[in-house]
């Protein structure tokens, strides 16, 4: 493994520049990132000349650089977001439609939630919740669904780093963060009432994967106004077995047992997919185009 | 710079990895890995590893590996991409409501139209682009919006590497497609009628960036029926139109003046914005949370 001076993967150095940018921090000059990354200027200066020359970092006329769409384009090929994102949409806008507040759709991502998917009205309550967003476990009705059914492990590992509060309804303790994770098991379902801003409540489900354990969750952010959740949890449960079943659809191994294709990434119109993967002859020729093929340089 | 013994950077052999997964192929062994990226098995084996370490691949069970989610992650925080889409959506929204056959934006990457969202009905006529997709520029309406409003070299260079042909309407010489994109900046739209397949055509008129150069093309692919494309090129331009006020407004310098901050990235409900803007006290303070911030390892 390539390694620089202080014992660290040239991969990872790449990735430190790379995680400097954030939702509020989408624009920044080489100094900025350099302190944000905490690398010294000259070695940011000879990483950022490599991912800007391979299109992951893009440099504006004003000097700043900013993520390449490059980065973007991998993404779209990755099934365990854009393929459950693509696939989960229409029950996703459904759910949307009718609850006309806040639909969304979150993966478990270490000791986070990570949402791969929102949708929201102009005048919605207050959500904290961003498309490629992260809130832990122990705050979201989302997490509270994937914690649910994660290993016991990882429960024990969020109890054991302290479950941070953001309001005083956020759970704060184990014991209380157990037993909310057994009545989810229970109820099929997760509510968290003012636990990340008062004025706002969460409901959340689980959504069973192709393999059939749990996937995701879908849920919804809604004004915390004490009115029944039960029909937003019936509602988010109807979804969630259309995208299982939607799941269990584009992973059938159709063409042979192992290659689940390009459906697990793709939605599209019945002949646009007949079309798609009737060009799919060799399973690397660049030349077979139209195509998502190998990428070529920006 | 870090390389190995071809003289190849160590990212580069990093990106071949990841570049042999397409949407064909979401799910490859290290075998076909190594063989989709020209790379001896035992380096495939190495970066393989390194890669999984950080997340941006997974292994499945059946021992086979997928793009990581965390290349996603990344991917939600591209202004040029993510935070275009999602201005878009809406807009997209509506044009593919009235259409009800398929609606997509996309942006100049190379010398191809990479698209970075789509909409389509099932019942659709057969449509080649994918969301992460790339078209050659001179087939695709999008992409000869895009290469009517580039730099004269990247005409030069797409006619001096040839004019793939996918059907005997496809544009195949260089004086034709010169005279075409004189039309497109003349009418303010481009029309391809059966150029990919002779059951489909497309509209797409350009869209105007922060900048006020032209940032992306938005489009729809519907049948080939012979019907007027004006009342399509109307409507398409009035999207067009309410996508370039929305990115104004979001990467107006309301905090200083050259970050332009989370507006250009996130849409959300008014309250959640203010909230979320609310949040950004440090720059890189990882515990201000609920925040997408730095990611943490997988």
């Amino acid at each position: 493994m390539a390694r620089g001076s202080a014992g660290e993967s040239v991969l990872h150095r790449h990735l430190r520049v790379l995680e400097s940018f954030d939702a509020w921090h989408p624009f920044l000059t080489l100094t900025e990132i350099a302190e944000a990354a905490g690398i010294p200027p000259s070695s940011a200066h000879r990483l950022i000349a490599e991912l800007e020359r391979e299109g992951l970092l893009e440099r504006l006329p004003d000097r700043t650089y900013r993520l390449g769409v490059r980065l973007w384009e991998f993404a779209s090929r990755t099934p365990g977001a854009v393929g459950l994102r693509e696939i989960a949409r229409p029950w996703l806008g459904a759910v949307h439609e009718r609850v006309r507040q806040h639909a969304q759709l979150g993966v478990l991502s270490g000791r986070d939630v990570l949402f791969i998917d929102r949708m929201s009205t102009r005048d919605a309550v207050v959500n904290a919740t961003l498309i490629g967003g992260r809130i832990p476990l122990h705050a979201s009705s989302s997490g509270l669904v994937l914690l649910a059914h994660a290993d016991a492990s990882l429960v024990a590992d969020v109890i054991a780093r302290g479950l941070r509060s953001y309001t005083d309804r956020t759970i704060h303790a184990g014991v209380e963060l157990r037993a909310q994770l057994r009545r989810v098991r229970e109820e099929g379902y997760a509510v968290t009432e003012g636990h990340i801003h008062p004025e706002s409540r969460g409901i959340a489900v689980p959504v069973t994967g192709p393999g059939g354990g749990v996937y995701a969750a879908i849920g919804v952010v809604v004004p915390n106004d004490g009115a029944s959740t039960h029909a937003y949890a019936e509602l988010l449960h109807r979804a969630a077995t259309g995208i299982a079943r939607d799941l269990a659809v584009a992973y059938r191994p159709d063409v042979d047992e192992r290659t689940h294709g390009i459906r697990s990434l793709v939605s599209g119109s019945r002949r646009s997919l007949e079309f798609l993967e009737s060009l799919d002859n060799d399973p690397h020729d660049a030349g077979a185009l139209p195509a998502p093929g190998p990428a070529a340089l920006l």
